[in-house]
């Protein structure tokens, strides 16, 4: 059996990764995501379109990828939209075992691959070939059907402070934002996510991974934690307001996660819905 | 009527400030410290017991407060317990109309004054005599019954990250974080009240006051917002984890109030608590 039958009978999975993953030491979310991909044997895609300096970024991830024994990994480096809807390109994409999208600029990743074929693989690979797709720092943003693009985060969650785009798709009703901590973002993650509360915020720490499981459970691994912003509850005056003003937030519902959390799909209480969201998004073709 | 007369005849007010507090501009913190201590020509007290460099410290309020106009400013300079502990320096203190706590470190304060004659004179001001007791960075810590005392600000929310000390006992329930946004300290803040349910956790911005009013509302005002952090319905692993590690926290619940934000005594809903400690905390002579 090839490690592709072997893929092709579970589901998929997804590692949304906070950025500055390690890649020389423990290395522990690299060692999960070769894992997730079916194995040193699999054949891994490492997506570069969000960069601005594809080759280096490859050099970066072939070396701590090899390092880990991996035999079959590939760049995909794809610069115009053009290049996103070749059919080899897609055909690629859906074949492999894991797919990892490298950091850079989310809006570049989603000008270059949003809507095309690229982009469809990437969603059929995670839904329907058992692949793990992972994205690290603009590609953990990118994953989800809304993405913030702007914003600055240190300041306070002012009204339009923050923007929000489409993303990839492959879940909904979550907005990822990463560098979490160390870039503290918790005020532009609450700003975006108290102007759109049907979305739940998701802050992911540097070196730390939520990963969706193929067996429908959920885990934070890695160095640090992930940060849950629920806004659903919230009463405030946001209605009221012009752009740069700062609202007044009450009943704001924060989740801190570290690592070694896990869940189950099952779990009742304050993040059944969270996760519900990650397991059972639909992924449209 | 002479003004200590006026001000006898109403409850005292408190101001909360979060730091670096304008002092050549606008000065909005200042001069609402100057119109709740009776105006102009009010005793005003200037308590430097929480500085090392106590006249540098005076010398900068001394010039910001006469370019206000303000007619009857004194210096108190408390650099032992013993100096706390004189009589005269205490009646001063009772017979203020306002009394300003500066910045400094809210340890040496309270070892200076916690349990004093000024101390007690302090709370006596604000209890009993209608003054307005104000505490900037350092100050502001030192007003509630717990205070923070030491903790790194940047990092996650671990167990004993931070750690609680007594403080002056103005307000009980309460205990305030300053510089806020501007030193990233929501996990600091985060980690203690997680620990310490019983406390709401406020988080004062640089340049915003916590006002409470004698007429018995609350006011937010200055350049930036106050962040309360509630862990009264947390659910935690915290029982089980030991000093360093990164507790697990549902249902954290966060309010944030902008400048501007005004709340009354008889408010309903998720802030009735938190308005309830402020105005109604016992202050024991």
């Amino acid at each position: 059996m090839s490690p592709l039958d072997r893929l092709a009978k579970r589901p998929g999975s997804l590692m949304i990764i906070g950025g500055a993953e390690d890649r020389t030491d423990d290395k522990e979310v690299l060692r999960t995501f070769i894992e997730l991909a079916g194995g040193r044997d699999a054949p891994l895609a490492i997506v570069t379109a969000a960069s601005e300096i594809p080759d280096k970024v490859w050099g970066m991830y072939r070396e701590a990828l090899s390092d880990l024994g991996v035999t079959a990994l590939s760049h995909v480096r794809i610069e115009s939209r053009q290049a996103a809807e070749n059919e080899a390109l897609a055909q690629q994409l859906q074949a492999a075992g894991g797919i990892f999208l490298t950091g850079g600029d989310q809006q570049r990743l989603l000008e270059r691959i949003g809507g095309t074929r690229a982009g469809a693989a990437i969603r059929a690979a995670y839904s329907g070939h058992g692949a793990c797709v992972a994205g690290t720092s603009a590609g953990a943003s990118g994953l989800c059907t809304h993405m913030i693009t702007e914003g600055q985060a240190d300041g306070a969650p002012e009204i339009d402070g923050a923007r929000l785009a489409d993303g990839l798709g492959l879940v909904s009703r979550v907005v990822v934002d990463q560098h979490f901590s160390q870039r503290h973002r918790i005020n532009r993650l609450l700003g975006i996510v108290a102007q759109h509360p049907f979305l739940l915020g998701a802050g992911i720490d540097e070196d730390t991974a939520l990963v969706v499981h193929g067996d429908r459970s959920i885990e934070v691994l890695g160095n640090g934690s992930v940060t849950i912003v629920d806004c659903r509850c919230v009463q405030s005056n946001i209605a009221a307001l012009s752009a740069g003003e700062v609202p007044r937030l009450l009943n704001v519902c924060l989740h801190l996660l570290p690592s070694g959390s896990r869940f189950t799909a099952d779990m009742q209480g304050p993040l059944a819905d969270f996760i519900h969201f990650l397991l059972d998004s639909t992924v449209e073709p």
